[in-house]
């Protein structure tokens, strides 16, 4: 299996609110299937916007689960202040600021926000971790 | 908010084994902190592997929750015999088969495996998202 990525699918309870909150982040939809799953190009790999209840029956399992999901997405950015501005931007949108920005044991700076569907999304600045041109982002 | 991503860490309750089957599959970690974080260069981004309890103290959140997470990554490959090689593969490094591969609605092919930790991976063929050479899924 080589080491990589292609997808990440999110679970949504309304995709139409997902999208929006997804949109009000700036963000441009790539393609939209059927109003049904809605795809946004990243980089190098995509992420989709799917009902979570189609998303269990696709994968062949019970659409059964709350609490802590045991899994989270992070975005990472060039300066702390642009940590706290897109905090503040996703709560804007429709998010929620689960942990507002702060100093990290790791050196860095960072908080949280979820989605309306509640997958939790880090912001951060790590220096150790530089990002391209590209926005990609390496270990250092 | 850029429209890219930078991290996924999944939460593990056995870091030894979540890396053990990771390597299995034949990643390479590039970066292990204090035996308490593994990362992975993925295409563009970092797939590290991090105690789910301290994952949740990370977030701000109570680490309680069970059952489908909601959210789940995907691995695309070039010809349909991948698919069944690459969930064969996750199978001999202590994966579990959730869905053997089979045709897909969208006209695919694609089946589902877990990870020691309940991670669900879709490895799917779809002629509609190209694969680049650096390993970059594209939106058609």
């Amino acid at each position: 299996m080589e080491q990589r990525i292609s997808l990440i699918t999110l679970g949504v309870g309304d995709l139409a609110r997902a999208r929006r909150f997804y949109e009000a982040l700036g963000w441009q939809a790539g393609m939209v299937v059927d109003d049904e799953v809605v795809f946004f190009q990243l980089n190098g790999l995509i992420l989709s916007l799917y009902s979570r209840a189609a998303l269990a029956r696709d994968a062949g399992v019970v659409d059964e689960g709350s609490g802590f999901a045991g899994i989270t997405l992070a975005h990472n950015v060039r300066s702390e202040p642009e940590v706290d501005a897109v905090l503040s931007e996703a709560e804007r949108a429709g998010g929620r600021v689960v942990k507002p920005a702060s100093r990290a044991e790791w050196g860095g700076y960072s908080g949280y926000f979820a989605d309306p569907d509640g997958h939790l999304w880090e912001v951060a600045h790590n220096a150790g971790f530089p990002i391209d041109a590209q926005g990609n982002t390496l270990l250092g």
